[in-house]
């Protein structure tokens, strides 16, 4: 089965195709204040938000969180959820696990930083037509894991036309 | 142990520099038919196809997945790890536990959505000379988490010269 | 709330945003020998290094790591969660498991393509004023999940300008 978009007819310029005029760059600073204890925070209406302050049509917003103790992801923003998905990290990253971070550093929070390391700090968005490619019940999430409540500054920078 | 690149020698554009040509963008939409629970589908030939039509040698593709039960990820493609994979995040997220999100939702798909979030919806692979740089043994994959078949369509953006 | 950056004055040139002034591209290869065995390296030293050398002030860099049992993410890069994290990874893939990729295969390196293929191989860090954004206790790491040591060689590709 053919699985790709068909090819434009001969001759014609192909959509979303740059002819050579040069993309641009802007980079944004988001705060966000968390509770911590995997904590999720709905990023996807400031994402939008700034994508049309910066004025680009066609492009990708890459987010990225600084810090070792959160991550972004995307999932379906809804209460149940919010839930589930620390639930599983119990799984793989228990909180009350004896971990060689805190033995080191007594804070506490070494699960965090593995479920942080675990879900990676970085997420790449494309849009085009001024809209982000996001299903409908897709949002971007930052989840915060760390043990106490956090003020961030999450990086939204924008690549595009 | 010098372990980067040596620098170019004194005067010469160093290679792999663009010298303000300025970079191209094209967006690309793969539609890719899946089974769900926990199927993959290798897209590298496509993403190989497709930058060849979009004919720029040096650069980056962006694959993103629209909707909150899929993941983008690489693996070495063969029938044992089609189920490895599948049976690793039945530790993490099993298909029978008990999730908030179907007690609301009633769709018994909480353990894809979780799966889903872990992997993440974005994967960014560069090219040089025309080719993804992908390991011998490593392919790009498209990972349906979902519950049932799915008719996906996969982003693939295109920034390079 | 308000919590985005605020708008600049009626007028004036938004910080962060090129006036078509066009971007760069430059990838680099790093060789990187490693012990496998879930054996962490600190890459940040590297990459700020050859973000220097490429002579970039605000764009992005792009980590990729060719192969299908090594990944790359950020943590604190410390003694204790060198430990933490693969002893995490044990609980989601281990190593005395049955996997399929074994059976076939014979090189027992099952968990280390599970592992892999979960944290995934590539990372975008964001950079402005020549620096990237990391957070201060966060370092860039190459995670090599084979079951033997490995010569690496990880993709850095800078987007920017």
């Amino acid at each position: 089965m053919n699985r790709a978009t068909p090819p434009p007819p001969p001759g014609a310029v192909p959509p979303g195709t740059a002819q050579g005029d040069g993309l641009k760059i802007a980079t944004r600073t988001l705060p966000v204040g968390t509770d911590g204890n995997g904590h999720m925070i709905d990023l996807s209406a400031d994402a939008s938000r700034l994508l049309k302050s910066v004025g680009m049509s066609e492009g990708q917003v890459t987010l990225f969180v600084p810090g070792s103790t959160a991550a972004v992801t995307t999932i379906e923003f809804e209460q149940g959820l919010k839930q589930d998905l620390p639930a599983a990290m119990e799984r793989v990253a228990p909180v009350d696990e004896t971990y060689r971070h805190n033995e080191a550093w007594h804070d506490g929070n070494g699960h965090s930083h593995v479920r942080a390391s675990l879900m990676g700090p970085s997420l790449v968005v494309p849009f085009t037509g001024g809209r982000l490619m996001l299903g409908t019940w897709q949002q971007i999430v930052l989840c915060d894991w760390d043990n106490r409540p956090r003020n961030r500054e999450v990086i939204l920078q924008f690549i595009g036309k």
